[in-house]
């Protein structure tokens, strides 16, 4: 259906702001009758949506087949086989909704697919003859956001793109990689968004490379790292940015043994660092994590946060939490605050029985507290701080430790490619992400093929993923004003908006007539024939967003004469049917 | 992407039969690479099936958009509240697939959306001047069978097309109704796919009137009684179907009281039958289920099964099962296979305690028992039948269940339509059903509008579904041959499966040329390039089942001349590029 009357597909405007709504797309879509809300994170689609979503679905589709990818569904429910094999069952937390089926086998509606694809491939591909391949799909993903918000942009079922490619080598992986970075920006492009590509860790996708397209906007939930915007400046997600202090830490060397000092009463670091007239730069600070099989003892300068994905990484223990009070009374035999390296009752590798369970001791230094002397931290003991630590003396970085980056790089670091700027923040919404994956999953599948000597061969993978409607919401977030939204023309549900200003029903008939003659022209128009006055329509063509309007009333049935607006810069031209297509393109 | 090499779309051919696959559409989706098995009752669609889904769903959406229907899309994953609404969630058993998010809320993965369309129009109707309306969505459901089987005819994630319709009276209803039979006769007429439209049971969805699509079939799940394949014939579901014995049960007087009979070691109704000299017809038939909340007591003749489906609808009480032995002992005071209507230990509304739990009596007679004698049953007492039962005396059937009908009718039973026919039996597979629902639904939402007089209204619903996979699936089982599957042209992936025979890079370079010039004539063209022998590539077009195959090899290369095969008839034609569009249209 390209063209139509309200009298065949409703609106579903609303004059009530969503009480949830705090951000111009949820508010938006849901006013302009876009999505209505079913339950926390679910949204039912109306028509403009659908049409939307479908354009956008095309425009994905004839760039992912120009770049040579083939599309394929994958079941979206998937066996808890599949992800056990991999090892990401227990990895993927409580984000990844699992259920057992009526014979008690477990089922995870899939957040992503690397499993299924990797499982599917290895079925099919025998033969380097048929690499390289990229597989995509468009399909349902869920993911059980803890606190779902701000709309299409951060819900529970959602529609993904998500590709998977298949290479001999990484130098044939690199070249669809960039293929796809190609696409990815003709896609977002066709789309109307602009986009920010930014260096991102790839979390528990395991692989290389890595890079996220990204809506810079106030409510995204990504903080990025860059040194500028134009093409060549450094773009990076805060939690892939390397750390590199704007003012390096000292290393002056400890002028005596450690000695332990009674600090009661002292609630804060910054208490206990006054208390001691030094900085918190010379603290040590001590973060503890564990998970059902380990607990993480991590080290980092007393004046930054821990970046736990970097940890995540470095540990590869998968999902952690903060540790309980339990295991910290065991390690530290104090009360929580009071951990440091010195004087620690554990060990790295070292068992250690709780009440329930043993857990192994796992422990990791920030490079920049190497070499360095009056340090500061908790002295294991409740109430003890012990300061004069050396690391070297007192506790040691050992020896693959000592280029190791745990922290969380903020505005004013330096850009870590040695330009010697500093970094300034901004905030992004994710839209799309591609990731060189390399052998995680095909290892884990075994899959291989044959190669020219008809040798075994391991393929290496890449996965490409975009999020469908959350490009549709982020297009309104950088389209719209007060009235309403302002769709490009690539995905708005209709070219014209066809406002019928009539009395009685012949008079209605000429407008019909009107209707139907740009219909002929091949115009995509949505007619507002309703028998309500004209206020209520143009403020329902503005809110809801497409590109043109056309205003058919007295005038035009007296002398042919439409008012043609254009909703994104307001302008008016008043023309006649023989003329319309000098301002609107069909 | 209209045509494509194999160097683009990759072939998924494989010569092995899958070992589950007993049915000609499940083996040939799967040899001519269309799905693979992801795990039981879940399948990966492949590039082909992705191309004949999508014609499917066009024609689907064309036909509905017809019909004055609009698309929309309500979330997969339904909040339990919504199922409680309307009491399934208790109702819907275990083909529903639930499971808590991590807030331990309770969901279900939709097996139909009755009431997410409810809830979701409840919120925006509000006045006559809206309805009639029909939403529609093309999506995916869920259903965890017990046995899937069939491949895409019985699997636990599919695709369907639900529609739902909301109206001011039942002609409104009536009107859509008749508009949704003729779209449906289109769909599957466009599709290739010969149905029979039977009389069905509404089952748990509540309503009156109500048809099924079904596509005869040896593998149909659904038994089907008609009087004859003709447009105005009698056709019916198996669970829908009125019985009428061919020959009426006589109704003769009993001569004695009720007399007590030991019947030991008889093991079969037959053999008690046998020793009492008297005919199973004469025998009261007595089956007992329960659930969480009741025990029905149903009473038919002897000589027939119940219909479980009947008793549902009559009894309303949701999903039973056979009852268990604590049940029976309490309520026969003996063995399984002794109850009857006389002395039964139990009544009508009566409420019976077991170890865990209370339940309520509720007892059905069939129609066929009223005003007979000399009928014979188990004596609620182990090893003892009773004879000489007098309706009306040893037990009685109530005013209101005088025509209550009980009996699974059968071929060889009398059409209930007074024609005085007998029905034949077939089997058939559903893919499509079309319901009045009434106002079941709109009730449990509180789903009013206002009538043109400002009063408040509740709108009558109907409901409209098609199997979208299984339409694939059947049309494969109605056209294929002992090669492969043979597609109607409306749902082929591609027009012309192009089959290049060449030897070195020249004489493929002149086969390119050719592929080129066919899709320059808009042909919808799969060109199969390989470097294979012509055998493997004449074996796959059968396989893959596209309606024309050229076969282009040494008397192309010498003179241009190609060989045009009719996949459907065999018939070959030779023939040059110039008189091509004689044979195969564009």
């Amino acid at each position: 259906m390209k063209s139509a009357k309200v009298s065949q597909i409703p609106l579903f405007t609303t004059h009530e702001d969503p009480r949830d709504a705090v951000v111009a797309s949820h508010r938006l879509l849901i006013r302009a009758g876009y999505i209505r809300k079913q339950s926390s994170g679910f949204y039912t689609q109306l028509p403009f949506a659908i049409i939307v979503q479908q354009k956008i679905e095309e425009i994905i589709r004839d760039e992912m087949n120009q770049a040579g990818a083939v599309e394929v569904k994958l079941p979206v429910l998937t066996d808890a086989e599949l992800w056990k094999t991999s090892g990401r069952w227990d990895i993927m937390g409580k984000e990844m909704m699992r259920f057992n089926d009526r014979h008690g086998n477990p089922f995870a509606l899939g957040p992503t697919h690397e499993e299924a694809m990797t499982s599917l491939t290895s079925g099919f591909l025998k033969s380097y003859k048929q690499l390289p391949v990229n597989f995509y799909q468009i399909g349902t993903k869920y993911r059980d956001e803890i606190r779902p918000r701000y709309g299409l942009i951060r819900c529970r079922e959602f529609t993904m793109k998500d590709a998977y490619s298949f290479h001999m080598d990484e130098e044939c992986l690199e070249s669809t990689y960039q293929k796809m970075r190609i696409a990815y920006r003709n896609i977002f492009s066709r789309c109307g968004l602009q986009t920010l590509t930014v260096q991102a860790d790839s979390g528990n996708m395991g692989g290389s490379a890595s890079e996220e397209y990204m809506v810079p906007s106030e409510i995204g939930e990504e903080t990025l790292l860059v040194s500028g915007y134009e093409e060549n400046d450094y773009k990076s997600n805060q939690e892939k940015t390397g750390f590199v202090p704007a003012t390096p830490y000292e290393k002056i060397p400890s002028v005596s043994e450690p000695r332990k000092i009674p600090t009661p009463n002292l609630k804060t670091v910054e208490d206990v660092a006054a208390f001691l007239k030094t900085n918190i730069k010379n603290f040590i600070k001590t973060v503890i994590y564990e998970n059902n099989e380990v607990v993480i003892i991590a080290f980092v300068p007393g004046d930054r946060e821990i970046n736990e994905v970097k940890l995540k990484n470095i540990s590869a223990q998968g999902e952690f939490e903060m540790a309980g009070l339990e295991t910290i009374k065991i390690i530290t035999g104090a009360a929580p605050g009071f951990a440091g390296p010195y004087a620690l009752l554990v060990k790295d590798g070292q068992k250690i029985k709780l009440e329930k369970t043993e857990k192994t001791i796992c422990i990791y230094y920030d490079r920049n507290l190497l070499q360095r002397g009056e340090l500061v931290s908790g002295g294991n003991e409740t109430d003890i701080h012990y300061v004069h630590l050396q690391e070297g003396r007192d506790f040691s970085i050992p020896e693959d430790q000592k280029n190791l980056d745990l922290v969380l790089a903020h505005e004013g670091d330096l850009v870590p490619d040695n330009s010697g700027k500093m970094l300034k923040s901004t905030r992004g919404i994710e839209v799309g992400h591609i990731f060189k994956l390399g052998y995680k999953y095909a290892t884990a599948f075994k899959l291989t093929v044959l190669d020219k000597n008809g040798k075994t061969h391991m393929p290496a993978m890449g996965t490409y993923g975009i999020g469908v409607g959350r490009t549709m919401a982020t297009v309104v977030e950088q389209n719209h004003d007060d009235k309403g939204i302002i769709w490009p023309e690539s995905i708005s549900p209709f070219k014209i908006y066809l406002i019928g200003i009539f009395k009685g029903d012949e008079q209605k008939t000429k407008i019909d007539e009107l209707f139907l003659k740009l219909v002929e022209l091949s115009y995509t128009v949505y007619y507002d024939d309703r028998n309500e006055n004209p206020g209520v329509k143009f403020n329902d063509a503005d809110l809801t967003g497409f590109p043109w309007q056309i205003i058919a009333g007295k005038n035009y049935l007296a002398s042919g004469e439409m008012e043609i607006k254009n909703r994104k810069t307001g302008e008016k031209t008043v023309t006649t049917m023989d003329k319309l297509s000098e301002i609107v393109r069909v």
